[in-house]
């Protein structure tokens, strides 16, 4: 069945009342399914589509869904149902949303919630956002290290709807400090009256709560792991971190990366709105607008050479535009290396010199190519000479420039993507046109 | 215990031949531990270090390494020890090493492995790279269907060692084709006389073999699964891809976006030497380059203009600058939204039309902001008008060119990333330079 035949044939039985045709769909469905085919069915249906739903169903669908479409279903589905929609949301991604929500409303939901719901998100709401008590969830079970198996085996059952569906336990003591983990194939495979002292793994891995996400990622993805305790000081078990979290992360971090490193403004995904988004992109448009006119004066710094050979203008854009690539080049190594790779003096200068030595491999076999093609176009050799030494020299220094300057935000505990391409682009244009017409002025008298 | 300390420590033993000592280390660590305490050994100790290892041991640890310390290391295992450890190696890791090795290696190595396990890992050889079935893995355990629970937990008594740790299990029918999904936890609940079949959960989502690894990523990440199976023709169950492969899946494939966005050069990483990374950069540098050229002939079709009036020459860069900018902004947006986001006719109508919507905003404010600033600077208003409306039309154009770019090449199957930021910004440049120059002609005797 299409998308659009799943949707036609829920229309129809939205319009029938025909409860038990639409849960016999949705049982069909996963989560991900159901947010798709609620965004898919026209406005007027949607909220006629809330009532077939269960309170389960509903929490699934939120949590699958944007923050605006979020909080147009809290809305939709008046103050009882959606506290306990909350209540079973997985907190991180409540979480999130009530972050969104701005004050006077958190109070709101969260006073109408659970106690023991409402006291789980509060705690994760202390963290800051972006940390591993930000993402952790506090659903998952644990066990004292004195039980048996058989006991695990119990607690289990009374906690099986709740517990998010990985294959470890954590074991804790009295303190609730973590001692130790247990697989689900270990318990099936051991008799029921071991105890699982005996049974655990006790070098366990966690990471603390005020831990960034990317760093929880990079943890997670070093030693494949499906998930990772989040522990506060004195080792206590706080939460633990799932891999499809983690996923997400890497995937937002990425974006993060590329928008910065193209300076395309933060968050903008297709449902953003024209005023938002150009907003969004100004501040940098302007900043590099400023910049731009920074090269206007060094050319007209350079105005009586330019006047003499008017054909200098001709290579500016390809000198400079060739620059600022290779510089973006560069820089696109740096940041995706800094990414899996940890610094010391040696990488450091082994890259630089590595780097260097690009640069002048690029810059020798461009610039004869362009001292070449400029002598045959202009038919000046002197010219010739002048754009091939140029883009030799700017060329090594664009990308040696590409190189250093995140390498020294990095230093500086600053995001080298905020280096980001038209920065460094811009940066190399003032330098590129600084170099060319500085050679060209050495040999005016030669070029008229 | 610091990471220098551990290798001092390891060292010591190494000399003394305390094999009871380093292997009471070695037990403390995960593989991606020891994968690092080798790769910080002195050289000459290495080799030694391989000697205290079991073959257990040493499929770990050549697992976490990169294809030429593997290479390195089955090398000095010599043939027998090397073949029993490429027995445990997981079938993708080892299948990706044999693609490195070349065709005659691949025959030397298989023909020692167990033939059991070389079958295995030519099956997955069979898939192109970067596909389901060249990732997945043929380590886990499957069930058939008559099964009871009992059953089960006999058959993964057995099996212990080699299952990956996930939490399903795929149950199949007489002709292997899989028919449904059961999870550890489901089995630790039921009774161990319990049918599977009654226990199973039908609805199995699963991924063709020829599908793209890109494609798999985004469906594990859709239903937050710690796993997927693979199938072949007919549904029959091949293999499973595990969640962690796919983390690193999503990280090479937002580095191959970044590389392509800043026409970066394929796989160029700290490591790469200077000769290499220089060819592979060189290919676009060049292309640029040229174009770049065109840039410069547009440029010396308006030498009257330019000569008449020079202080065009100076608002050049801002504008080419600006304009390949916004491009490239709009080009992230598109590229990264494309990964999460199937396109639709309204899609795409909306999201043109939003850029749209951003190019006339960003176009007016930088455009009345640059036609103060060139009046002011030069005393000249006609030529604030000129700077101002080429502003404007160009953020305008080079917004859609962003957008539109892009979309077409999705539209025809090329990856869109390939209309790199580089090319979009030089193809920005261009229309630039005509709107620019062409304004600047009309008014040329006002400007004078």
């Amino acid at each position: 069945m299409s998308d659009d035949q799943l949707n036609l044939k829920i229309i129809k039985f939205i319009k029938e009342t025909n409860r038990k045709e639409i849960q016999a769909i949705l049982d069909e469905l996963h989560p991900y399914d159901i947010a798709k085919l609620y965004k898919d069915l026209p406005r007027k249906h949607r909220y006629k589509f809330l009532l077939f739903l269960t309170i389960e169903q509903l929490a699934y669908l939120t949590s699958e869904l944007g923050t605006k479409d979020q909080i147009d279903i809290l809305h939709q589905l008046g103050v009882e149902n959606s506290s306990k929609v909350m209540d079973l949301m997985d907190n991180d991604d409540l979480a999130n949303l009530l972050h969104e929500l701005g004050a006077d409303n958190i109070e709101n939901f969260l006073s109408r919630m659970k106690q023991e719901e409402s006291q789980a998100v509060q705690n994760l709401m202390k963290y800051p956002p972006e940390t591993a008590g930000r993402i952790m969830t506090n659903r998952y079970v644990w066990i004292p290290f004195h039980y048996t198996v058989q006991d695990v085996v119990d607690k289990l059952r009374s906690f099986a709807e709740i517990a998010e569906t990985i294959n470890y336990l954590y074991v804790i003591d009295d303190q609730k400090r973590l001692v130790g983990v247990i697989s689900y194939r270990d318990l099936i495979l051991a008799r029921s009256d071991e105890k699982v002292a005996d049974l655990m793994y006790s070098r366990v891995i966690s990471v603390p709560a005020t831990m960034d996400q990317e760093e929880v990622a990079r943890v997670i993805e070093r030693y494949d792991f499906l998930a990772v305790p989040v522990v506060e000081h004195d080792n206590v078990l706080v939460g633990i971190i799932t891999v499809d979290d983690i996923v997400d992360v890497v995937i937002s971090e990425a974006n993060e990366d590329i928008e910065k490193l193209s300076a395309a403004g933060k968050a903008i995904d297709f449902d953003t709105k024209a005023w938002t988004a150009a907003f969004r992109r100004l501040p940098w448009l302007i900043l590099l607008l400023i910049i731009g006119l920074l090269s206007g004066s060094i050319i007209s710094g350079f105005e009586e050479t330019l006047t003499k050979v008017v054909a200098l203008a001709f290579f500016m854009p390809m000198i400079a535009g060739m620059t600022g690539n290779t510089g973006t080049q560069s820089l696109a190594v740096v940041v995706r290396g800094l990414i899996t790779r940890e610094l010391d003096k040696k990488t450091v200068l082994r890259l630089i010199l590595r780097e260097f030595g690009v640069g002048i491999i690029i810059g020798f076999t461009c610039g004869i190519l362009i001292a070449g093609i400029a002598y045959v176009w202009q038919g000046n050799p002197v010219l010739g000479l002048v754009v091939g030494c140029s883009l030799l020299a700017t060329l090594i220094i664009g990308t040696l420039a590409g190189t250093v300057i995140p390498l020294l935000l990095y230093k500086f505990n600053v995001d080298p993507a905020v280096a980001s391409g038209p920065l460094i682009t811009t940066i190399n244009d003032i330098l590129s046109l600084l170099i060319y017409f500085g050679i060209a002025s050495v040999f005016i008298s030669y070029l008229v």
